[in-house]
């Protein structure tokens, strides 16, 4: 069955590979059935479901009595945005009410594509309430009390993980969290106090400028390009130039931009904040979805001396509402592990160990194979929509992993209202400008696609092509 | 079953009263079980049963062929701590030191009585499971989501409660949190900058000292007395003199004098906070353990204006592990809400949800039941053992509810040399000096009794008296 399945996949990610690089053109028909089968030596099941899945892409269509033809390349189409290039002008606090009015409107929608978030019908809910049931189970007085050293069962997992990108873990590296947001919280509370200047993407996701404000932080936003994130040129010049106390990237699949920093990049970073004794605080809660053969590095893979606080959570590859996250704060562990402590104790027994029980058995990765295919194939459906139904001069990101797009419209187009005419008709998109303390990305807005995708998705986007056009 | 117990306590509750009123004195004779049962028209067996619960308070014994026997009157014996005084030398970092070093050794200690803290024999594991069970099954998607407003069953549950202190909520004024500390994070962040001053009791719970010290906040330890709590004139004098931003409060049976305001304390100090405009963080988590007639009042019962940002718990009155909380932050709401947010996101789904369950089908009431009488007993238990085993001279607290005793030796010892001879015996107490910033209480420490009552603890108690007058 798995073997199966990767072979129509691969097929698939051929024939696709194929029609990014115009070996088969828009319009081109595909060779037959029968044609894949003998080339393949494959079954005709098997080429009929790399055909299906080519549709669920949105790369090609059938036409009736006729065959399979290229309906889209999505390479073939719309530019990527540029690197950003943060202005100076700092917005304060009106933008601190925007922000919260656009996040409380989102409760309003009935077709979410504002949240990176997965939805329900994506979370294996009945293997996780198994693992709830074995937690209560096989934990001493079934969990009732303070979880003091965390769940050693799940630390254990995490720490195992990190073959997956090639990092040195123990289990008492890790410091579990309520969530990423929660292990960010404790690294700056750690390290920074009021006044303080920190370095951030641009645009950022809004949870960092929301966190970094309550701290009453300063924050610089620095140039970041679609593909490989941050600038590397524009952190060395931050760094010579000013007293920073700390720096938070989300280097793999970063919300709302997508991009994915290179290992040069990653490795390049680390290195300047070991030369200027920065740390690096590294929100990697995206990095197990990505789209292609394997996961990717991350900073803490090029960390030699503990600059790097690695934060991760299952919050966006499996399940929120457990509230598991960790932090492995390298050379800064006693202070955060101390922040944590003194800010909010410990963590709850029960959803930590289930995650841990729920990883051990080894669902956690087949849940993941799942998920990656879903996701990327929303990735494609969108970019299909976003070409097919906005204008011509419209930008967007081409995600290779996790479930943000970001959209660039022309500039002379609003976002916040086509925000405004999506709400009213029940529809969330995030605008670009609550991912920024500067005044700018009025024009970008960010989809999120962590669901099952169907027609009413489709007649989403449609409707927001329609409205863009509109305004 | 239920009015035959109710009958038995009321006997010995009875009994109590004349024996502490010294009807009956030490070494008298009681009278036989025949005559209770002529007396009070009751059953031999319940008569019998009121004095079994006497002899569990360990205030009557039995001599064999003879009868039962007036053996302690906790009021007759020792003095009682006076009103703090703290001095104002600041003893900073080395403080942090020997905080941490104390509280990690906790975990070396066998026979635990230094934390405030339920043992798992005392909470209802197989009944908490069965809630969970319920919650995995009520709640849409099993959980498995961020629970965005909270659990609304539990909201519910709290609001409810209300009426047994005589406070007016609504569902839309809690913001639930995942436990005290967690909550007092909140309200500090929201209402606090480093550098400024908040005013606690003294001694006071060293995780308050913790939590502001780790904002960079400078605090004022008032006097306090070991019956009524902070003295209100002290409060009076502070605000007067200096700007404070925020009060903390333990207003019922504090950690760890077991002080519990008076209602006209409450009253006053909620009247200078609101002539002076300054909030009160009341950490409100023991008086559910109240060993008289009915729960006191909290200083939110007060509370006319909003002034007073009322924090709850069920950590140290049901179950730890599920890191359940709140605060109902009266007009520093959305403030709060926003700290909350901002730092955390959301609360644990599951947990919440099934600590509603647990209370809306009554279950917590009938706990609490019977864990007030289990922790009376322990009050008494270790006020006897107290008298018996240590030094004349020495002071302690009478707890009046929750699980935590102060006891007060002759100023020539040092508690940590008593800790340190303690631990070595795998016997775990509270030096008092981590209860201040200052240098004081250092003839002082806690003993917590939140577990069941055996010879071991018995035993514990009198090493330690031993070793006391060994120093």
């Amino acid at each position: 069955m798995q073997k199966k399945e990767l072979l129509y996949i691969q097929i698939a990610n051929n024939l696709e590979y194929q029609i990014k690089h115009e070996v088969f053109k828009v319009g081109d028909k595909l060779p037959s059935l029968r044609t894949i089968c003998i080339e393949k030596g494959v079954s005709l099941s098997t080429a009929t479901q790399a055909f299906f899945e080519l549709e669920n892409r949105g790369l090609i269509e059938s036409r009736p009595q006729s065959g399979y033809y290229v309906s889209l390349s999505p390479e073939k189409f719309r530019a990527i945005p540029e690197t950003s290039k943060p202005i100076i002008v700092n917005s304060g606090s009106k933008h601190d009410e925007m922000m919260s009015m656009v996040i409380k409107n989102f409760d309003q929608a009935q077709i979410t594509l504002s949240s990176a978030m997965l939805s329900p019908d994506l979370v294996p809910i009945a293997k996780l309430n198994k693992s709830i049931l074995n937690a209560t189970r096989s934990l001493k007085d079934s969990g009732v009390s303070y979880s003091k050293d965390g769940s050693i069962r799940l630390k254990t997992q995490i720490a195992k993980r990190a073959i997956t990108w090639g990092g040195k873990l123990q289990v008492k590296d890790i410091i579990t969290t309520g969530g990423s947001i929660d292990s960010m919280s404790f690294c700056l509370l750690a390290l920074t106090k009021r006044g303080d200047t920190i370095i951030v993407e641009s645009p950022v996701f809004f949870g960092i400028l929301r966190l970094a404000g309550s701290l009453g932080l300063n924050v610089l936003e620095l140039p970041t390009n679609p593909i490989t994130g941050i600038e590397v040129e524009a952190v060395k010049k931050a760094l010579e130039k000013k007293k920073i106390a700390a720096c938070i990237l989300v280097s793999n699949f970063s919300n709302p931009l997508g991009s994915c920093m290179t290992d040069e990049n990653k490795k390049a970073v680390v290195e300047l904040m070991e030369k200027h004794n920065v740390p690096l605080i590294e929100d990697d809660l995206y990095a197990d979805l990505y789209f292609g053969n394997h996961r990717p590095t991350s900073c803490k893979t090029f960390d030699e001396s503990g600059i790097v606080l690695w934060c991760g959570s299952f919050s966006k590859t499996l399940v929120s509402g457990y509230r598991v996250g960790w932090v492995v704060a390298g050379k800064f562990h006693e202070q955060v592990a101390r922040a944590k402590q003194f800010h909010s104790m410990y963590s709850s027994t029960i959803t930590h160990e289930a995650i841990g029980d729920f990883l051990e058995i080894g669902r956690y990765e087949h849940h993941l194979i799942k998920l990656r295919q879903i996701l990327y194939r929303n990735s494609l459906q969108l970019q299909r929509c976003i070409s097919e139904y906005f204008p011509e001069d419209t930008k967007f990101t081409r995600p290779i992993g996790s479930m943000n797009l970001w959209i660039e419209l022309n500039k002379k187009y609003d976002t916040l209202d086509l925000y405004n005419k999506a709400i009213a008709k029940k529809i969330s998109i995030t605008p670009g400008r609550i991912y920024t303390m500067q005044n700018q990305f009025n024009n970008c807005f960010k989809l999120s696609y962590g669901k099952l995708w169907n027609e009413q998705t489709e007649n989403a986007i449609k409707l927001l092509g329609k409205f863009t056009r509109q305004l």
